[in-house]
């Protein structure tokens, strides 16, 4: 079944140590098929060494359930569910303890954008969600986490698609994006920009965003109808 | 003699250096055969390069005595000695001087749970042990710093299974667990949580442990009679 | 159409990756051939793994035209052909978004002269420009980032061969030399220096310039007519 | 003339970029013959890739002059040959850029003995000079630059055998050993040392050096008539 998502969401997943942004089994990819509502995701725990496409996983968007495979999806799966179901225009979503998003998220402070490496992907602040309440920690966990990120950009009124990660308070980063490559590319660029602002703020303790004309030219010459960078 | 334990151990040590958390013969990883009480250790001072498991010593937990093997053992295994006497839930220990973890030793802090990265492994801040006394030092030094640490947990009410790693003040840290595969692993998670602790609180001085409530649900996702994660 | 002169131009955009400056396809070189005013440059968004000569471009110095080549030129190109105008000394560019130099770019700080390293190669502070105008970003955006940087050469009188790199505020470096090779080889460079300034800086916050008979001795014995340093 | 050294000094001069000591030609090893006083110590200027025990120049220790070899010597050669004349007990001198020492010689601060790491290999604080005067960078410079070293050994009453490293104020640091392989091996302890006290001083502003009866411990243990590392 989906095979060739398989494959895609296998690669996506291999592509993280690749990366450098996670050790071990930790980080986990997906992407949904929005026609049949069916995502495909990472097993939990399985070493990347020997994983293959027959190791994922495919569970059903809305009910959650295994329709195929064998192994346990991801532990993270429900918080990947409510994205896809809040979020309808990503197809993509990856999660990863990568170390400088981490340090953001465990510092409970948000990526502001300071520069151009920023703005050409994440059109303003990449948020940091409020703690999760002893309640939600004690329910459903994993689906809590995927509502208060949801929360959070409601809240803030943020477009998914404009600003394609958040970090979640004292746990790490979450990026999305048109499918698992294109999340997995976000996820790196995330990791770049928690590397270059914790040094910038370093430098310059009262860092503050850049000019908002500065944000504006770089997100629309590459994002928009009005893009003109690639080829 | 214990020819498989041997090897296990030759690969556990191979690991530091793949892992990036040695220089040169830097480290040290030991295995324990608890039925018998004997102790499976890398040789003092001999290459990564060059080791095979016939350079691994095989001493008796109980004496320190070398059982088998020509090598000298590890300058630090009456240390490894002491844990296994002390924590009879451990099973494999490793000692490194891997960057980040030192640098928390070389400051004399603790290393607090600020994220789930941490709560995933280790339930609860991995201790910092007080100086040596000058007797201490004087006296059976590598014994000694085993009891350092031994102090430090039952001083601290820490069970060593519960948080299996700690920093040895103006040392480095020592990591253990059900065997030495297992060690390495939880060495290479405290070298991750070191480094990025280490820049929490560089954005956040006053960096607090996380709520108890998610430090738990993590801890115990992963590790007890409830654990879910993983196949 | 100058077959080597795009070889020799694609040789030195694969040794941005080698050389660890730049992240997916970020990051662009040129070279001019001063004889005809005809630029070899990267082409905008184009995998390095997948390059060829064939993909560079040829852009006419003065009218920005492409004469060669099917691809679109770097999105960048207005500012490399801007600086070969005013800077007559130089035959090659580099931009990157290098992390450490990018960091003092965001920062908005110049690079002042802290030690020998960057002595041998840059003779004084390497500037950061001012922010750019609203007016300057709706504009020819790319244009204009040449124009800030000639400014800021002209208004501190510094000679773009002595100091042959620049950050741009709140975005990332420039540098340049007297070919492609020779641009990358400072862009590497200004990296080492980004790095190092950064932490000497956290060690000594009052980090002032190097003595200026030591900044003059370092560069003079590499550069200029009375060089001794090499073959 | 004497083929052997020079292959020692060139096998020695290549683990400078294996260990990530240097970036393009910087950094040089050089190793004296105490029978005949001649040095053999690398050519100035020549790339690693394609350096071979041919380009490894043979140089008098007292006159300074080239006795073998077609290449000029390092242009740092009056420096290594001064140490070699007031350090006799020394056999192989390193001088590189490397990072983290680089940092501190350029922040203008002793590197403080904060863990047994450093006590391992140096018997105390590893001193930087003081800056230079005009004079002395006027004059012979690389000459001069050793003297200063000596100085500052002799002003603090320290035994180059104890302590084979020095940062050179707004320099870099120089390492030594009883041949060339030792010298790499300390520069390379050098530099995990300037690592990690860079980042314990972070976490701990006022970190002092470590007790002296632990340094006294470390730094006995391994080195002289009492040692008991190794095999």
């Amino acid at each position: 079944m989906l095979a060739e998502l398989r494959e895609k969401v296998l690669q996506a997943n291999l592509a993280l140590p690749k990366h450098h942004l996670v050790t071990f089994t930790w980080g986990n990819v997906s992407e949904i098929d929005r026609t049949s509502g069916l995502v495909a995701i990472k097993p939990s725990g399985v070493e990347y060494e020997t994983m293959t496409a027959d190791d994922i996983v495919i569970v059903d968007v809305n009910t959650g359930e295994r329709v195929w495979g064998t192994k346990k999806p991801s532990s993270d799966t429900a918080t990947h569910l409510e994205l896809y179901r809040q979020f309808p225009e990503i197809g993509g979503i990856v999660h990863t303890h990568s170390r400088h998003a981490t340090i953001w998220a465990q510092a409970g402070l948000d990526l502001i954008a300071a520069g151009t490496t920023h703005a050409d992907y994440f059109y303003g602040s990449i948020p940091c969600t409020r703690k999760m309440t002893p309640e939600e920690i004690a329910g459903e966990y994993e689906l809590e986490t995927g509502k208060v990120i949801v929360e959070t950009f409601r809240n803030r009124k943020i477009e998914a698609k404009d600003v394609p990660a958040v970090l979640v308070h004292s746990h790490g980063p979450f990026a999305w994006g048109t499918d698992a490559d294109n999340a997995v590319h976000n996820a790196v660029v995330l990791e770049e920009i928690g590397y270059m602002n914790l040094f910038s703020r370093q430098l310059n303790p009262n860092l503050t965003p850049m000019q908002q004309e500065l944000l504006d030219k770089h997100y629309l010459r590459k994002h928009g109808k009005n893009a003109y960078y690639g080829q």
